[in-house]
């Protein structure tokens, strides 16, 4: 029996998700305050390795103790939440929690889709609220440009080997990835690039992201993302945009939890 | 001639508007970015005082040089947020700037009304995008309880003697403002408390928060109001919610600035 935790955080100040010896992340973070809630070793284990600054609307990760067993889970999983969020720092949020109990369950390896938004603040006054929550470009994005943004989003959707949009460097064996949705959006004063897909490569939205400002700023058109696609060079796609504008926005599994949170 | 500037600030790290010898304060960070654009001492006059980590999405200030003379502004006015923001920190932006020909002219004493917003957020799991911009209470307020608090803040409107919403020690001598309006509603799941009046007593709006959460509790019915109005005493209202959900939201002047920002 696992706990599955559905939590949002403020990237800002966590070197990414995964547990490092000094800088403070999102998993050691979780580790040290569940322990000391349970008053044992607790494992913390993440859908996502996600980067320095990356925010997390919508992150999945399970909780069990390291000597594993049945029936250690005192606390009620619907009030799971409330307990957490007493003792978490204010940057994290447990959202709601559901009891997975097939022990084959990973919630990295078993996940089916994962939605990530970029988001860009396009004013020559940024806000002061939004620091280093958006992309910030002084560069107006008429509605014209939002258009072909989102033209050419739709050349991410597809099962392709997306080498163009990996970080130079990466040590993944497998390229091929399959994104099932792709737009681009004005909500809200800001301009969101939502994408889909069963799964990401390292720094692949962030990739996108820029090529996408590309296309808005007349750099390339929107029928030139195949092309892109078929280099499989990552000179062929757009600068790397900041993590400031990134946001984990869901992820799926084969099953439904029903999040429970009173 | 006085510059007049609409700016916005995230109030989390500044001990509020008056230039403190050291502390950061928006006043202080301020006159020394503008110093520093035009190369003499600037002269940096607020709207308001605001206190440690209250929030400002329309503050009002003027600048003008020390040593005060015509023409020392080089920079276009239209230009001038461009200027500003290439070189102040992210906490805190200019929106647009307005030349103010009147010598008798004063961001302070010359204001005919100011709003001020409050907002609560109603969450077990709190949001960890609004720490610091929000009082949080994990009470969910229903519609039932929104309505009441809304009805309840129709009692502050009018020429009163706001004693009762005046943090003790204060050592203002006319106690009496008249507000304009004050509504309670839900927007974008926060509750806020949007009140605009002639001026503002110390602590006046997180009291009259503080007292509307009251009502919500049903420690007061909105019939209540006008007695602990005419009680004139800081015990008859509720308590002084923190600063974190207060933002200066508008400033009026007898006339209508064209803010300048391309």
């Amino acid at each position: 029996m696992k706990l599955l935790l559905k939590v949002a955080f403020d990237g800002a100040s966590f070197h990414g998700f995964q547990a490092q010896p000094s800088d403070r992340t999102v998993q050691g973070v979780l580790t040290e305050t569940f322990s000391s809630l349970f008053g044992e070793k607790m494992n913390v284990t993440g859908c996502s390795r996600t980067d320095s600054g990356v925010h997390a609307e919508f992150f999945a990760l399970t909780v069990e103790p390291e000597a594993a067993r049945e029936g250690w889970l005192k606390i009620p999983p619907e009030k799971f939440h409330r307990a957490a969020n007493d003792v978490l720092p204010g940057d994290i949020s447990v959202l709601g929690a559901f009891i997975v109990n097939d022990d084959g369950f990973h919630p990295r390896y078993s996940v089916v889709s994962k939605e990530y938004v970029y988001r860009i603040e396009d004013a020559a006054a940024p806000s002061p609220f939004l620091r280093g929550r958006v992309c910030h470009t002084r560069r107006p994005l008429a509605d014209a440009d939002v258009s072909r943004m989102n033209e050419a989003a739709k050349g991410f959707v597809g099962r392709h080997d997306f080498s163009s949009f990996m970080a130079a460097g990466s040590k993944i064996t497998d390229p091929v990835r399959e994104v099932y949705t792709a737009e681009v959006a004005r909500r809200g004063g800001l301009v969101e690039f939502t994408v889909s897909a069963n799964g990401f490569l390292y720094n692949m939205v962030r990739i996108m992201a820029g090529t996408l400002i590309d296309v808005a700023e007349g750099r390339l058109t929107p029928s030139d993302i195949p092309a892109v696609i078929e280099r499989r060079d990552r000179a062929a796609a757009g600068a790397t945009l900041p993590p400031d504008g990134l946001y984990l926005h869901g992820v799926k599994y084969p099953f439904e939890p029903v999040w429970l949170a009173e």
